[in-house]
């Protein structure tokens, strides 16, 4: 369907792990949700510079409308409570965690209020920009895309897939067009459900026969890839093993923090965007478990509420509070790796494992 | 190692579905962990009737010492703040939960606090009547038993396993010298850890190799079992899933609400024990949210304080308040099977997977 040699998908919000991934005959899928238009541009030209003419995808919210709308702006931040701004103030000073540039701090929190009150014209940008590149496939990060936006992009030779946590979801997937769907477990990294991926794969593979599954949460070697494979899953959805590659961007001691994990230390916490997103136990998720901490607001608003507090805490490099969204595979992760490593180890494992199950059921037979 | 023909392990606290599965070639292990010593003889010598010679085993909680402890019974129930107990009373008036007999309450509550404040010589009393029987093997539920223990059981031809849902307390297993570990992940049904099956199952097997490990939490079908044994477990231990066949003693309207849930019900909750344990969401786990609502207490208290109210709604059959332990595999219960259906589906979808494997392999090289 997309013309890879290997059914490994890796997400990933850097673009040297998609080209290496897609290189090395697998598909890199870029998350570009979170960035501006421009941005995406320049990521998508680069890749396009470096793939070698490779099948490469892109990750981003496909817009629910292509309707205009006159969405007025509302003053987001004014939505804030004043306990939560304090107690925010306090625990950086606490921490010692070293403010902002004022000029900075302000351009921070209007790009995330930009981003939040995105325009459907805006969100379309987005869109349009990806369908400027030769991108083979779009994946719909969050929701149900409109059925008439799904068949545009299949119109221009592009598959579309959309990740799912629930049979309900997938079901809804089915009835909008989209050529596969990505089942992904509660062990993933980020936002997620609560099923796990050994419930949730099996189930799903049912509820949407004969359209193809690719397996998500909880794969990091080729033994969970056999397993995904053995259970019916046409491939594998990976996203938190590439954060340890040398081509990921992630600062220094982010990675470190991350190979001394254990997958218990991968916790689902409302910190980071105000909805169950499964990430690296710090202070910061931490600081909302004391007492006198006040809840976690809905979601956009802890996203907004948070942003000063987490780029202080990423600039400064204060170790106790940095945190990642990652799955709990985490702890599987030990030391710096390269993509393709990673690629030939799991493929290796997978050969591995295979060859056991054949030999197994061959002997009792 | 235990003379099984299927490496299909079934928890069950009914003697019907222990003698069925080891009589289908599997491995029925009853969950005494619960009974009275008597009731645990009586359940054993009626396997020991009706299992026809072949292999099965018992789960119970093997006593940490041997050596006599004077306890002095505290006076527990004492501990239970009044507030807690008036929101219970007022949950089961707006309810309609009719009371037990007074003498009934009275023998339930004594019961529960006997359990709890069982002395180190009634627990051996436990494990010493299941060593009257010819136990081929016997499960630890919780912790880590003392190496000498374990080794006095070993002696007499029984083998000892462990469940545990950490890589480190599959470590501290192999000290203890038990002759294999159950990895449950966090999707299973009763007490778990958060890890989930797709993680963890990887991690213990190589942290323990070459012991065996068997694979917990989330099977229920074939295709799951297929990919636990290709990640490399020796087998697979189940639980769920016994509670929908006919051999189950559930209460019917139980095993109905069991077949009309998702998997997305089935909920961690410390409701029943005041620890996280999976089970079916009910207004029983869901009243602990409610604005008003108390904390639950800490472990064992929890247990006796709710004791009464469960056993009101059983009793009467209140259906929105029951509930039970159990894991995510419960949205794939639909409606009532036989041990026999279950093992031989399993079966045929364990082939037909491994099958598919084979094929995809053999093709691809």
């Amino acid at each position: 369907m997309l013309g890879i040699e290997l059914p490994v998908f890796a997400f990933s919000h850097c673009r040297d792990v998609v080209v290496e991934v897609s290189k090395a005959g697998g598909m890199g899928v870029l998350g570009a949700s979170g960035f501006p238009p421009e941005r995406l541009e320049e990521e998508l030209a680069w890749i396009d510079a470096h793939v070698d003419g490779k099948p490469y995808g892109v990750d981003l919210l496909i817009p629910n409308t292509y309707e205009k709308r006159a969405v007025g702006k509302l003053d987001i931040a004014s939505l804030i409570p004043k306990e939560f701004s304090e107690f925010l103030a306090r625990k950086c000073d606490e921490a010692n965690i070293p403010p902002l540039p004022e000029a900075e701090a302000k351009a921070l929190l209007k790009e995330q209020l930009d981003k939040v009150q995105m325009t459907p014209e805006e969100a379309t940008g987005l869109l349009d920009v990806a369908l400027r590149h030769p991108i083979k496939l779009l994946v719909n990060a969050l929701g149900t895309p409109p059925r008439e936006t799904v068949k545009m992009i299949q119109d221009r030779g592009i598959r579309v897939a959309s990740l799912i946590g629930k049979v309900d979801h997938a079901r809804a997937q089915v009835e909008a067009g989209v050529d596969f769907v990505v089942a992904q477990g509660s062990e993933a990294g980020g936002h997620t459900g609560n099923i796990s991926s050994m419930v949730l794969w099996p189930q799903v593979i049912d509820a949407v026969a004969p359209m193809p599954v690719l397996a998500a949460g909880g794969i990091a070697r080729g033994s969970q890839m056999a397993a995904a494979i053995t259970m019916g899953a046409a491939g594998v959805w990976t996203g938190s093993i590439w954060l340890g590659t040398a081509q990921s961007e992630l600062e220094p001691k982010l990675k470190q923090r991350l190979f001394a994990a254990k997958s218990e230390d991968a916790i689902q916490s409302r910190a980071m965007t105000g909805k169950p997103c499964r990430m690296l136990r710090s202070e910061f998720s931490e600081m909302w478990q004391q007492p006198g901490a006040p809840a976690t607001l809905p979601m956009p608003l802890q996203t907004i509420a948070t942003a000063e507090m987490r780029m202080r805490i990423q600039r400064a490099g204060v170790e106790p509070y940095m945190s990642y969204p990652v799955g709990q595979v985490v702890g599987d992760m030990n030391s710096e790796t390269s993509v393709r490593q990673v690629v030939m180890t799991m493929l290796e494992e997978f050969l591995d494992a295979a060859g056991w199950l054949t030999m197994l059921v061959e002997e009792s037979i």
